[in-house]
């Protein structure tokens, strides 16, 4: 591993490929399987650095695509690097804006040198290499950089999957070729759509170029939840063992206890905010909707057992701030999701320590739907 | 006093009227003068109520009106009274209504009996009489109410600002033989515009009903600051020294500190929040506009001495977050303003104690306009 960075297993689950590790980073430690709150723009939408301490969660995700448009990579390096810039001591995951630059639908070209592509922000035509995505990440100065890819939409051609794989590789290899810091890991992406032997492929070239982690891109783009976890089934033998395995972009909590349960070690969503700003709220026994009328008089904090800012208040409360358009309520209910997706993962790992994952997960599954969970 | 409270003056300046004190409420005391942040609705607007207290705030204002219409007074108190519902524990001021009714324009009739208007919600068709105002209060659970008066906006004839003045007094009146609590305190709403006669008969008349403090209402609503501060100085000495003086919805960090030296104990407004929101922040060097290009690559905080968790990032984060779009912009700005107006009347409160108080009220304008102040 890159200095100043270590990666430790030390339960693996006998009924599961769950396991609970520690990565170690410049910026501090990482109890995993893990959840990242996202912070796109050098900002988790709603919360303030403080509460998204309290919340559990260790490490944080910024993208450098959306940095890089504004204010710039290297604006944030002069203001203190991304850490100071967003008030976040511990580490920092950037992702290189591959998916952005794809999904943003702002491409203009695609070539085996880098991406064209016009900014969301003033239209300015931009060009990304997978160079310059390792030098952006590093002004930043995040702990964890991620190469640049080539994401597609599914479903799609072959050719086009297998293009855009290949060439992913290929910009693996010029990210890891470029990348001099010693306090900064590099993670590959695995790409390949939902084909077996793409993903395969990917996966063994890039385990060949030993990065610090590897990830599983290119899911959670509409395809359905069981590919989505028969993709994971597939490419995580292909992978090192001794190296953390990030899915990228996922998801609720069931994706999230059915990929643990395959192997996966960490993820990052935007779920817990983009839903809190929604006023829909996770709970034990499934998702709350707070501007239902049923909640109106109701005292009952959101969770009985849940220590966060938003369960200091009642259901009745929390509609009123939504009902009201008081800003409040998309704040409250971020800290509460954010807050019940680390203390989900918190559960997770201990049970994976105590060999009883499985149970777990199919109890929280009966919680959430009522039904045992599929597997 | 209503039981459960009391006021007790510790310091009177001997170059101005200024004075320090304290007013002690059943939910705690209040260090004066005081600053109290405005939560209309239930919420001080973007900022969760562990900042409120992180910034200094004794006491918050919310509004009988707001909450009356929605989610109406005998919810808050189904579901725990104002305190708990705002997850606030210490002392609430709620205002009755008055100034809400008359200025959001939807009033449709007044008589002596008492007002009628149309909700700012759904349009559905309200009455208030000072009796109702009173009882919503006390549904709320307020530790201190303002009786419901007759507010008109400035400049307008003598003819229409004597009807309100007088019909605010017989208001005042029945707001007192209706209230029965003696842990709810009320306070009597001074009136009678610019027009000195108007204002102390009114203050005379008030004074002679024994209220648990006296506001100075209709001010800050379209007159120039040397009218509000000369209409401030006339009225007070028609007062009892011995309760609190409370200038309501005033204003600015000058307005604030001219009106603590002719003697003014108590403050609320929207400003710290609302130009909070427009990205706009007060410092001891005046005012800054977070949006102004030339923040991009400042690396120091809004104010060096400001422990506030805005502080803790360069004004070019800030700024960022502005141009981003992010919530975290108003929010951290929020918080930011409300801790300067705190720690502006905590720095008044022991200049008052140490004697020195028109010394650092000209200190400030120096620092604020780069002049020395008016008087």
């Amino acid at each position: 591993m890159t200095s100043g960075f270590a990666f430790c297993v030390h339960d693996q689950d006998s009924q599961s490929a769950a396991r609970r590790s520690t990565l170690t980073t410049p910026h501090g430690d990482v109890e995993m399987p893990a959840f990242m709150p996202v912070g796109t723009q050098g900002a988790v939408k709603g919360v303030t650095a403080d509460h998204v301490v309290a919340t559990g969660a260790q490490m944080v995700l910024s993208n450098a695509y959306h940095l890089a448009v504004r204010p710039g990579a290297e604006i944030v390096r002069r203001l203190g690097g991304l850490h100071h810039f967003m008030g976040w001591s511990g580490p920092i995951l950037t992702d290189s804006g591959g998916f952005q630059v794809f999904s943003l639908q702002r491409l203009t070209k695609v070539t085996d040198e880098g991406v064209e592509f016009r900014s969301h922000v003033d239209g300015a035509k931009i060009s990304l290499t997978p160079e310059r995505a390792v030098q952006i990440q590093g002004d930043l100065g995040s702990d964890i950089a991620m190469v640049l890819d080539h994401v597609v939409s599914l479903p799609n051609s072959r050719d086009v999957i297998e293009d855009a794989c290949r060439r992913s590789i290929r910009w693996a290899q010029r990210s890891l070729a470029t990348s001099r810091s010693d306090q900064q890991a590099l993670f590959g992406i695995v790409q390949g759509g939902l084909d077996q032997p793409l993903r395969i492929e990917s996966a063994e070239a890039l385990a060949e170029l030993d990065f610090d982690g590897y990830a599983i891109g290119g899911l959670s783009v509409g395809e359905s939840a069981e590919d989505m976890l028969r993709t994971i089934e597939f490419t995580i033998p292909a992978l090192p063992a001794g190296k953390p395995r990030y899915l990228m972009g996922v998801g609720r909590p069931e994706d999230i206890l059915e990929a643990v349960a395959r192997g996966i070690d960490l993820f990052d969503c935007v779920m817990p905010t983009r839903n809190g700003r929604n006023a829909m709220a996770f709970t034990d026994s499934g998702t709350l909707r707070l501007r239902n009328e049923r909640h109106r008089e109701d005292t009952r904090p959101l969770e009985e057992t849940c220590d966060c800012l938003a369960c200091r208040h009642s259901r009745g409360y929390l509609r009123h701030l939504f009902m009201s358009g008081e800003m409040l309520g998309p704040i409250l209910l971020s800290i509460h999701n954010l807050t019940y997706y680390q203390r989900l993962l918190q559960t997770a790992r201990t049970a994976i320590k105590d060999g009883r994952f499985v149970e777990f997960k199919q109890q929280m599954f009966q919680g959430w739907t009522g039904t045992a969970a599929a597997g």
